[in-house]
């Protein structure tokens, strides 16, 4: 029986009898079970969205704890769904709230059609032995054979590759072999092998001011096999992209350190993703990297000074092909180093990457894409127009400077439900005793006061609400989610009115540089938002809606992309045409400086409001406050 | 007054007054000038193109000692010549024989038109300064001024410039600067200077297998500044090229040895150049490199094993780009190394340099172009049709393999007469006791032998001769040039028989290779000859047509291409249609290996003859001896 698994990509064969649970594990998926499959902690939810007939029918734990929506919509528990013998096969996408944490950032996204039509090709060839009759010379042979059979015209081969060649072709006796494998790069052989390979592998990575996420990809399939990722090692030098930038042009040898600290991590990546897949460093040919434009620079190489300075423009925009050896990136020694375009000082290769991902310059309908990081980009337009700004939403919306704000990891509080008592429910990472807040987590909590009348619109607590979990603090005021006593914790776990205003000016920065977009374009309402970025995988529309996140639209409006700009790089890697499109992009984008827009200053006051201080922007507020009961 | 000199293409201005033997001396060209330019020896003659009514009567000296058709064609003695009060530019060609030693390899050379038109330029641009308006990055600023001034389409720029293009574009404040010099490799931009920078180099190679020259190219008029030459660095490991391809592949760490020693020869040639010339080695930005397959592939650290075994196929036969880095050339980080293509593994870059320069490939009179070195290669054809051969001419032409033989240096008999009374008359080079003979000289010694009657057609001495000269030695017999006694020197310097039978095998090996050409073909005699190689270039035509070096032709027909092999990789420097002509020249080429031709032995037997044992393929014959007496 086979089994896909969605947005891993991964398909695996399970034997008759077994539980979606148990492939998942097959297929190293971590879902979460703390029951141990026993049907009754309602951890492991997922939806099939093929091949239900499959699966053994629902238990009673599953009728009982499903709402008739979901039911019919296909969830299920993992662990009672059994899989019977059939010839379909089963399609299963895993929600990120049923995953494990070490799947944090690497979650849901869209489904993107991509052709496999990489610039890295294998041909496998069988050239005529050289005579006296016959002596062309060794490329020129390989130039041939690849002419007549797939009708390539190969211009140039590297000097790696020439060097090594004659050898190459022949055995030890200096016989003439008869079957060969050529590696292409575009019109240039850049690798020879005995008989015939097709494997080979790239790697996809999203280089974010926090997180580096690299995914190897199956050349052969386009396929995931693997993903990994880890802390920026540049983070010792600074948590935020000016920092760091400042450095290379500071310090001493700072480009260097710099840029070192990079190319170590994605070395380590590589040499994890080889090892877990039983994979040589030299198969893999090509990487292709995403990343902020500070990020960008640093990586290739690139004087960054100007970024950071007026008027911000970067050396480079479009996208520029290196070298293992120019970058020190340990793949193949003729492999490909493709680091794709930025669009200007302030919105990067991984904009670039969220917008191949999220295609608004393909559609008709007008797509609000909002990449929240660190820095929130937003493009608005379609296939007509497309303008973008950043906003400097700072780091509160990852859990940064809130007070229990922590990264998604075990401990860290991820959703949140008030109910009319006042009285918290929450979901916390690893089953764990609260350490704290993370951004998804903070942003139910926010909305949950607000919808619950503990927070005024403006931002400040309700002191007339019926509750001891609001308290005074040494600052002003808090409400307390978790007391240390009720988790038997080192500390309680609370949203102070400084906490909620550090949300105020990220959400707001957001909401006001949309709107500020919204009226360039001449629009009152974007048709769609497409939210990028981990975190905007993991925070809940409602939620975000009732804070004033962004412009009001219909929910259903509302679409993860997932890490829509890793997405991007894995599309560019496996997909010529998608990195043309992507060198195109740069061209379509008017890029606004909010900073300095006449507009900006006011809305992002009134955008501080929940959801805002001008209500005609979200008529539809109050229906959107009763879906929130209905969860 | 401005004088220029052919082939040097060097153009000087001198004083009214001044001879043109100082003019010479200004421009750094050594004339022979025995009597130090009192008109007395007779050594500085020289041949006025154009301008002979700007220069001041001839002297009686002159007049006395040049004949009729001399004083006809413009000759002179470079020391009576003054130059007079004149806006008519004066034009002088040096004749290798008026020339003094150090000149010896680097000789006169056809004519040939050529355009400017390199492959690296430079340009000059004023960009606009970037503002908050206009912040087109710094990549793409530049490539929108390229194009709009020049249209020109720029797509890259090298890692090196990449990096440090912002801090270029700026002064130490953070300013845009604003005017630049780029520097363009067809799409590519490799280098940025500050203002208006226009001057830059470049450098053509000829690597043969015992010479290395260099040409000092100015890039801006495409003009010789300078020459220099030295002994192939790699002759320490073996005098022929295939013991040195069999040292890369059977010795470890043969291949890098081989290679390091022409390269290092080569970055010798390159600091020379530019230290005498006071040139920056940053300032060249490209060389061309042309030599046999063999020193070739050596030089390109391309595996050479199976040049050397049959069926000796190269490895590559197209042209190549090789970077600084790639080779440890010592030139601008990101210039060029073009190493132009091959025919064969028996028939090199040099060959097609030399048809570059006498581009039999463009015309319809049929030319044989002989190429005599180490090795002989000869093309024969027109635009309709070319085919050529290598013949292993062995290095008795270059007058190795001899008793007395010697390179062309000081102490070398290089130009022979013998009158009837079979004494002989001797040019010696640099004015010395005889210590050898120089491959010129060969040819000229068994000529007048040959053409007196002292060495039948056989190549056997004929012992009837009246003459002391004639004497047994040791092997046979010989004939003394020059008594110890003459010229109070060392030793005698003879001929013996031996020494003629190496030249029978050579010239036979030449001749046959030419006539299975010509049956190829079909013809019975080419429209012309084209003597390529410094060697080519010294041989007295009579001579060689009296030996049967090659068919007989009209000696009109004969012709000097000089250092073709040289010039080729010039012309390939200072133009790019040159390089791709140069590139389908092999597609044109039909290869013979006479080794394996059913009618070479035959020829190769009938060719010792002198001149052939066919007398009727020298139908001519006597005619052309009796042009040796008017001498």
């Amino acid at each position: 029986m086979k089994i896909k698994f969605e947005p891993d990509g991964k398909t695996i064969k399970i034997e008759e009898g077994k539980t979606i649970l148990d492939a998942a594990d097959k297929a190293g998926i971590d879902i979460k079970s703390d029951c141990g499959g026993k049907g009754t902690c309602g951890k492991c939810i997922i939806k099939i969205e093929e091949g239900m007939d499959s699966l053994s029918p629902l238990i009673s734990e599953e009728k009982e704890d499903l709402c008739t929506e979901e039911i019919e919509e296909g969830y299920r528990y993992a662990c009672a769904a059994k899989i019977k013998n059939t010839k379909t096969e089963i399609k299963a996408s895993i929600p990120s709230k049923s995953r494990r944490d070490k799947q944090v950032i690497l979650e849901e996204g869209l489904e993107v059609d991509v052709e496999l039509n990489p610039t890295i090709t294998k041909y496998q060839v069988k050239p005529d032995k050289p005579s006296l009759e016959d002596d062309l010379s060794d490329f020129e042979r390989l130039k041939k054979i690849i002419k007549k059979e797939y009708n390539i015209e190969t211009n140039h081969i590297s000097i790696n590759t020439l060097r090594k060649l004659p050898k190459k072709l022949r055995n030890d006796l200096g016989r003439f072999k008869t079957k060969f494998t050529i590696t292409l790069n575009k019109d240039k052989i850049i690798k020879i092998e005995d008989g015939h390979q097709e494997e080979y592998y790239g790697v996809a990575f999203d280089i974010g001011t926090t997180t580096v996420v690299a995914y190897l990809i199956d050349m052969m399939t386009g396929d995931i096999i693997d993903t990994a990722s880890e802390m920026n090692p540049q983070i010792k030098y600074g948590e935020d992209v000016m920092t760091r930038v400042t450095i290379t042009f500071n310090e001493k040898n700072g480009m260097q350190k710099m840029q070192e600290a990079i190319i170590d991590g994605v070395n380590r990546l590589i040499s994890k993703l080889c090892k877990d897949n039983n994979i040589k460093q030299e198969e893999i040919l090509e990487i292709t990297v995403v990343g902020n434009t500070g990020m960008h620079h640093i990586f290739a190489g690139i004087h960054s000074e100007f970024i950071s300075k007026s008027p911000y423009v970067q050396g480079l925009r479009d996208s520029v092909n290196l070298t293992p050896n120019e970058t020190g990136v340990n793949i193949y020694e003729d492999g490909n180093i493709h680091v794709m375009p930025t669009v200007s000082g302030w919105m990067g290769a991984d904009t670039i990457g969220c917008l191949l991902t999220t295609t608004p310059h393909k559609q008709d309908p007008i797509q609000l894409m909002i990449d929240v990081g660190t820095n929130g980009e937003i493009v608005l337009g379609n296939k007509e127009r497309l303008i973008g700004a950043s906003c400097a939403a700072g780091p509160a919306l990852e859990g940064a400077s809130i007070k229990y704000g922590m990264r998604a990891a075990p401990g860290a509080i991820q959703y949140i439900e008030i109910n009319k008592e006042l009285e918290p429910k929450l979901d916390i990472i690893g089953n764990k005793p609260p350490k704290g807040i993370c951004g998804s987590g903070i942003i139910d909590a926010v909305a949950e006061l607000v919808s619950t009348g503990v927070i005024n619109r403006d931002g400040t607590f309700n002191k007339n609400v019926d509750t001891d979990r609001l308290r005074p603090n040494e600052s002003g005021m808090e409400y307390v989610l978790a007391y240390k006593s009720e988790y038997n914790s080192d500390h309680d776990v609370t949203i102070t009115n400084q906490d909620i205003r550090e949300v105020q000016l990220a959400k707001g920065a957001i909401c006001a540089g949309a709107h500020v977009l919204m009226d360039e374009l001449g629009i009152k309402k974007p048709d769609e938002i497409m939210l990028a970025g981990a975190f905007g995988n993991y925070i809940d529309k409602i939620s975000a809606l009732t804070i004033g996140l962004f412009p009001e639209v219909d929910i259903d409006d509302i679409k993860m992309a997932g890490n829509a700009a890793g997405v991007g790089a894995r599309l560019a890697l496996i997909d010529q045409e998608k990195r043309q499109e992507a060198r195109e992009l740069p061209n379509l984008i008017k890029y606004y400086r909010l900073a300095t827009h006449k507009d900006f200053e006011m809305e992002f006051a009134r955008g501080q409001y929940f959801p805002h201080m001008d209500m005609t922007k979200y008529p539809n507020y109050e229906k959107i406050q009763e879906l929130r009961t209905c969860r």
